[in-house]
């Protein structure tokens, strides 16, 4: 059986430990040279090879479920249920996603992207088998990372206590994202060197063989004990005490190990929770060495281990935010940061190097992570929140609730916010505008470069009450960075003044808006573009000149456009009795957008120089329209 | 010492034990008599009463942080820093709110209403406390119910691991507002007997008596064995795991054993729980009898406990719900109904009776409630998950990510959509048509009355992909419920033609047009009215037809007049390239409501017959002046 041939899992159920660890070592070997070239989820995939394989011989899918939690660690499930020929265009725009999607197989029966969600879905999917009277397993794979999201938790203990024949599978590989934090994650440390078990395993049996000389009683005493402390020490005492059969702690490279636990877990009646131990990254020794860097990385060089290093370019978002961060908390030692498992993607590494008792990754916590927040802020320090604008989605009512109704001095820091490439459709930031500027209090905010990101960050620390900061994925524009410099609070900046029609953009739109205008001029266009900065409060004496002039207006905006900027825009008329108004609004259709580069994804949804000269063209012509009637 | 007397905490410092049980008594007289006339959160404060006492004895509010999970059990807490003569008003109009509140006292450090936030706002108070070289202390009171709260347990988690100075009182009254879930009751359960340690310590204590027999090695052993299992059995190895100190369980209603327990708490270093079991209605035997009843009950007669019925109207939307649902599911076997822990609120009691094995209250769990769902939609089944619009905040990032992008056929009954009444601005439902319709797939829907809802429930349960179905709170109209039909797919009811003005209305605002147009008929003005049940997708088809024939139109909904029904209106025109057309739009102006009844919560935001009056009658004028133009 070589790996080329399988099509189907079918294919291994025969398959001898040894047949699987031959195969074990073709899927690194194809791992390692595919994604040499596309980038993608390394590490974490290389630590499920052998789990992956494991469960496909011994389970059924599509009959049987297999959820993977997060889901970028489903690679090796691809490549076994036929996707092996597609991993050149992974992650690439209308190719193959970087997570499971029920669009392209029967074995991807549940989407994920954002962790902690499986037990919910087995939860559910074990409801419905049972109530239909249907007979299959369900298997959830989650890492212990993941595990420490609330709604894993809720859905552990809410499985525990119907006694739901589910397998949860915690792949427990000691790092998420970030290194893992929190006191399951220390219990998972116990529980992996069991030191307290060994100890009373060694004084029990000492104090066995001492029975025969005191008879019955104390024998039939002495095994129980014994059964008790293994009971607790051993087994897992969290989970037993959930209501899961626990097995485990066991070596997730270990094909044969895993084979006789996962029988096991398969006779076990209720819910049995199988702790694997795997290493990220395992067979690749740069991966190994560093899985932080290789959890999600782009193309690299085999031999070396060594990253291809995008073109030379401006600096990243997240790097700058980091360090502006460090600048302004060595100016404000009330600043503190927080990020939920995101030190690395959201660039503060440096500043927790620097500031370590002002930094504090909660682990996969949104919802602690903002609330959290607001306790800093009513005790007089200034917390900044950085998060990703998809993530903050799973914090919104303590936004609501806590930060924006209490009207504290939080600053959220949203990252990724509009579209983010690869990750695809899970991962798109594109709601946060609309939830967000319903809500009493919050001020808005975005920079069209580096350096207007920075001086807004330190504005949002200046000003009372809750502000959310939004930055895009990805490079800045190569502006100098200035000095901080304080901006009015719902102002905009007039970039250009011309006639007819005035762009309003947002954010990276800016500088898309500017090369429209430069096309435009070729052609004897001149509209006004302005930089909308503030999305609450919008600059409302400006939108009024311009409206007072007859100017019709175009908003672009990376952001659904419902209930976005533009929206806001039309809102603002709207209520100030302004009619006879012009706005055209491009942003995001209503449509999920799926992975591919940011160019591609902006492309596909018309946010593009070409699309913004058309429009301001149309928006000419009815313009002349006007005037001719 | 009288309660009367009672202006400050620092008046029961030197309280004996005797004398707070005086002040216990007098408390709970108070109570009973005060919430009988205006209604409230009688058992959960009655079973706190000296564990409130306890905590003003021993902590220096505000100085110590007392932070109150939910809030409903902030009464004793109010009473105790000078609030007493306020409570003819609670929960009403301009009057003391029912939970923490800033603005209403020092003493209030950290406002809530949702629960499960106590946690994280204690852990980012301590941070900012540790950080300033501050020393206080901070307590927080978390019901059982609220612990299994994903957000708690992210908290729970990550204090354990910062080992912060933090004293978390469980308040374990073995019922939440439904009865509790999960595993982690079913552990604090036995904690709660201890029948393990009972044995365990027989057991131990029967083999140390033997020790002295076969000498000093096996002693020592057993000590330390008996030590283990001290530790394992006793002393909450949950919370131990997880890195706290656990004390007790101990009785919530003796003042002594309280003051022993808060006394070695405090001089604990690193986070401390205090497991603290009361009962809740403790003092009044009809509470104690029924504490799912008297959680937040009306007015009653204090001898007989005998609820004041409100004046006899029509069925409450709730019980409508409760009712549809099982009509429903016994027309399809495949509804499966879930709530988080809103059984009683969501009127969803019968249905259990009926349905014991499609019907699941998964605790205070959100985010798992909602994600599960969509588990029993991808194995076929018709999950109705029954939220209040406040509550599905907490569910949002899985509305999106796992039931709106994987277009899953789940039914979201939103409950409570709309202005509350006395819960206040933590419970508002105004925000649910904002943050839901911006999403692909989702159908967004509500009834001008109860038998409309009953209809668009049944046809949400007809279509294919996620829907949404809102309700108020509060009575229906009083319609005759007939036979369930199914509603055409964004088609609104034109239920009255006129000129000039069209309304249009969503849900329960469609009975004030119909009130306002009865009153403009009196001037001769007649106004269109139409019932916009569909509030996602629109009824574009009669918005062009209603557009072409010049009208101007007045939207009106219960909801946040940002992002709502009235701006998609406008965002359709827009979209459609109407231009020149007069829109405008009532809704909820951009503040936080506070208490009160729905009605005078209405008329702060003028959303009343009154005020339609009015603007159509302004919307006239402007079309005579644009007429005279």
């Amino acid at each position: 059986m070589r790996l080329k041939d399988i099509k189907s899992p079918a294919q291994i159920k025969n398959c001898s430990p040894a047949q699987l660890n031959q195969l074990a070592a073709e899927i690194r070997q194809f791992l390692i040279e595919k994604l040499s070239k596309t980038g993608g989820h390394l590490a974490p995939n290389l630590g499920v090879v052998e789990l992956t394989l494991v469960l496909h011989k011994l389970f059924d899918s599509p009959k049987d479920k297999i959820i993977w939690d997060v889901g970028h660690q489903a690679y090796i499930h691809k490549i076994l249920t036929g996707r092996m020929d597609k991993f050149d265009t992974l992650r690439q725009y209308k190719g193959l996603c970087g997570f499971p999607k029920r669009s392209e197989s029967e074995h991807d029966i549940w989407e994920t992207g954002h962790s902690s969600t499986s037990l919910s879905a087995a939860m559910g999917m074990a409801i419905a088998r049972d109530l239909r009277g249907l007979d299959y397993y369900i298997v959830a794979v989650i890492g212990d990372g993941a595990m420490t999201g609330g709604m894993a938790l809720e859905a552990l203990n809410h499985i525990g206590h119907e006694q739901k024949d589910i397998i949860v599978v915690l792949n427990d590989n000691e790092m998420s994202i970030s290194p893992n934090v929190g006191a399951l994650h220390n219990h998972l440390g116990k529980l992996r060197t069991a030191k307290h078990y060994k100890w009373a395993k060694e004084e029990i049996e000492y104090l066995i063989k001492k029975i025969p000389a005191i008879g019955g009683t104390l024998a039939r005493t002495a095994e129980r004990v014994k059964d008790s402390l293994k009971y607790l020490l051993v087994s897992g005492i969290f989970f037993e005490e959930l209501g899961y059969t626990y097995l485990g702690p066991i070596d997730g490279h270990n094909v044969s190990e895993l084979e006789t636990c996962f029988r096991q877990a398969k006779r076990t009646k209720g819910p049995v929770l199988m702790h694997v131990v795997t290493k990220k990254g395992k067979g690749y020794a740069p991966a190994e060495a560093d899985s932080d860097t290789w959890h999600g990385a782009g193309p690299y060089k085999i031999e070396s281990g060594e990253l291809i290093k995008p073109v030379e370019g401006p600096p990243n978002y997240k790097d700058v935010f980091g360090q502006a961060m460090i600048e302004l908390a060595e100016r404000d030692e009330r600043i503190v940061a927080i990020t939920p498992a995101m030190s690395s993607g959201s660039g503060l590494n440096p500043f927790a190097e620097r500031f370590p008792d002002r930094f504090y990754d909660v682990g996969i916590a949104e919802q602690h992570a903002v609330t959290m927040s607001g306790g800093l802020a009513v005790e007089g320090m200034k917390p900044v929140c950085a998060i990703y604008s998809t993530f903050l989605q799973r914090g919104y009512d303590q936004v609501i609730h806590d930060i924006v109704r209490q009207n504290l001095d939080v600053c959220l820091a949203i990252d990724r916010a509009g579209l983010v490439g690869g990750d695809g459709e899970t991962h798109q930031g594109v709601y946060d505008i609309g939830y967000l500027r319903m809500l009493p209090n919050i001020k808005i905010m975005m920079g069209k470069d580096e350096n207007e990101f920075r001086n807004l960050l330190y504005t949002a620390l200046h000003l009372k009450g809750p502000t959310a900061v939004r930055f895009p994925r990805g490079n800045g524009v190569g502006v100098p960075i200035g000095e901080f410099k304080l901006i009015e609070v719902g102002t905009w900046e007039m970039l250009e003044k011309g006639h007819h029609v005035a762009i309003l953009a947002v954010g990276p739109m800016v500088q898309l808006a500017l090369k429209a205008r430069d096309q435009l001029a070729k052609e004897g266009l001149k509209p006004y573009v302005v930089n909308a900065r503030f999305i609450k409060p919008l600059d409302e004496k400006m939108l009024k000149e311009l409206a007072d002039q007859g100017l019709k207006f175009l908003t672009v905006e990376e952001h659904a456009v419902s209930c976005g900027f533009g929206s806001a825009v039309l809102e603002f008329f709207n209520e100030q009795g302004y009619e006879h108004i012009t706005v055209k609004r491009l942003g995001i259709p209503d449509v999920f957008v799926e992975h591919g580069s940011v160019a591609e994804q902006r492309r596909e949804v018309g946010l593009t120089v070409e699309n913004i000269v058309h429009h301001v063209k149309q928006l000419h012509l009815r313009e002349r329209k006007v005037q001719r009637a």
